[in-house]
C-alpha cells in the first residue's frame, strides 16, 4: 500500500450505493478503503471488486478462526481484489501464518489490542506477545488505536518498520497528528469523513492535518 | 433450536450447489446446519437465506469486532434468516452483549476456547473466565471441543442448563457419543459427513451412535 497522505476511510456503511459515491469523492486523498463484514454481508462480496476498482481495499474481517478456515477466507477476500485483510492475532501463531501465508503478495494487518472497554478485558493484557509473535509470523503491519498514542508507541517499539495503522480518528476521540506522531503510518478515519455532508472536503482537511507529519 | 438427534452439520464447503445439496440430502437427520464465511464469501450472503429453507441454520461467524460492528453483523445474519449466530467472547462483555442484545429471538453460541493447537495461547487461558461473562450476558449457549471431553465438562461446571456445541467430531478425532456423555447437547460433523461418498448415510449412523447418550 502507497503512503501518499497517510490517511485511511473505514467505509463503514451497509448500503454499498452511498458506499460506492463515497469512495469515489475521496479516492484521490486517501491511500486505501477499509470495508467490514457489514457491508459485505449487506451488499455481497463482489463489493470488494468493485471497491478495488475505485481504491486499494483493506478487508477488515478481524478473521480469527481455526488455520483452514482462515486461509480459505484470506484467499477469497485476495481473490476478489482486496489488497490487505486484517486477522485477529488471539487465535495463535499458525493461524496468523497461514493468514501471511494465503495472502501471498496482499498484506496481512494483526489487531493485538481492541480499543473498546471490551478489548481491555482479554486482548490488552497480551498486546505484546501477540505483537512480537506478527513480527515472528510476517505480517504487513499491526492496527493500533490512535485514541492511546502510548499504546501505538508500544506497538511501534515491537513493530519496527512494519506499517502501524491506527483507527478511531475524528468521532471516536482521536487525533491524526498525535497518531502519527506517535509512530503511526496511517490513520483510519471513519465517521468523520462518509459522514460528513462533504466527504472529499473532509478527507483533504484530515490529510492536511496530518502531511506536516509524514 | 430443537434437539432430536443432537446432530448439527459444519458445511464447510465453498461450492454452493454441493453445498444445498449435501443441506437436502442431511436435513432428515440434523437439527441443524452450520455454514461459515468461506462458503459465505464464495457463495454471497445469500446462501443463508437458501440453506434456512432446508433446515436450522447456523452462521459460525466468529465475530469478534466493537460492539457496533457485531450488532450490524449479527443483525444481517439474522435477517437472512439465521437461527443461531456463533461469536467470540474474547472480544469482551460489551461486544457480547451487544451480540445477544441484537440477536432478537435468534440464539448466540459463544466461543471461549478453540480447539486448533494456537488456541492453547490466548483463548485457553481464559476459557472459564469468558464462559462465566456469557452466562451474565445471557448468550444461549457455547461451543467447546468434542476432543477434549474434560473441557466440554469445565464448561458444563459454569453453564448450568445453557447448550453447548461441540465441534470436533470425525476428522479432528473427537468422538460423538464421549462428547455427549461429557455434558455436550449437540456434536458437530464436517467432513466425516459432507466428504462422504453417502452424506445421508453418513449422518444417520452419527445420529445412532448418539442416540442412546441422548
Amino acid at each position: 500500500m502507497r503512503r501518499d497522505t497517510g490517511l485511511i476511510i473505514a467505509l463503514d456503511e451497509t448500503d454499498a450505493k452511498r458506499a460506492l459515491e463515497v469512495a469515489r469523492s475521496v479516492s484521490d486523498t486517501v491511500d486505501a478503503i477499509k470495508i467490514n463484514w457489514p457491508l459485505i454481508l449487506s451488499a455481497g462480496p463482489n463489493i470488494i471488486t468493485q471497491m478495488s476498482e475505485i481504491s486499494d481495499v483493506i478487508c477488515d474481517l478481524k478473521v480469527a478462526d481455526i488455520p483452514n478456515t482462515v486461509r480459505l477466507i484470506v484467499k477469497e477476500a485476495v481473490s476478489r481484489r482486496a489488497s490487505g485483510v486484517i486477522v485477529h492475532a488471539f487465535t495463535g501463531e499458525d493461524s496468523l501464518r497461514e493468514a501471511v501465508s494465503a495472502a501471498g503478495t496482499a498484506e496481512i494487518y494483526a489487531v493485538t489490542e481492541m480499543s473498546h472497554p471490551g478489548g481491555e478485558m482479554f486482548t490488552a493484557p497480551h498486546a505484546e506477545e501477540m505483537a512480537e509473535m506478527g513480527v515472528r509470523c510476517g505480517v504487513a503491519g499491526f492496527i493500533a488505536p490512535a485514541t492511546r498514542p502510548d499504546r501505538i508507541r508500544a506497538v511501534r517499539s515491537i513493530a519496527g518498520d512494519l506499517k502501524i495503522l491506527s483507527p478511531g480518528v475524528g468521532a471516536q476521540g482521536g487525533d491524526a497528528s498525535s497518531a502519527i506522531s506517535a509512530g503511526a503510518d496511517y490513520v483510519i478515519v471513519g465517521r468523520a469523513v462518509y459522514g460528513a455532508d462533504d466527504p472529499a472536503s473532509a478527507a483533504r482537511s484530515i490529510a492536511k492535518e496530518i502531511r506536516p507529519f509524514l
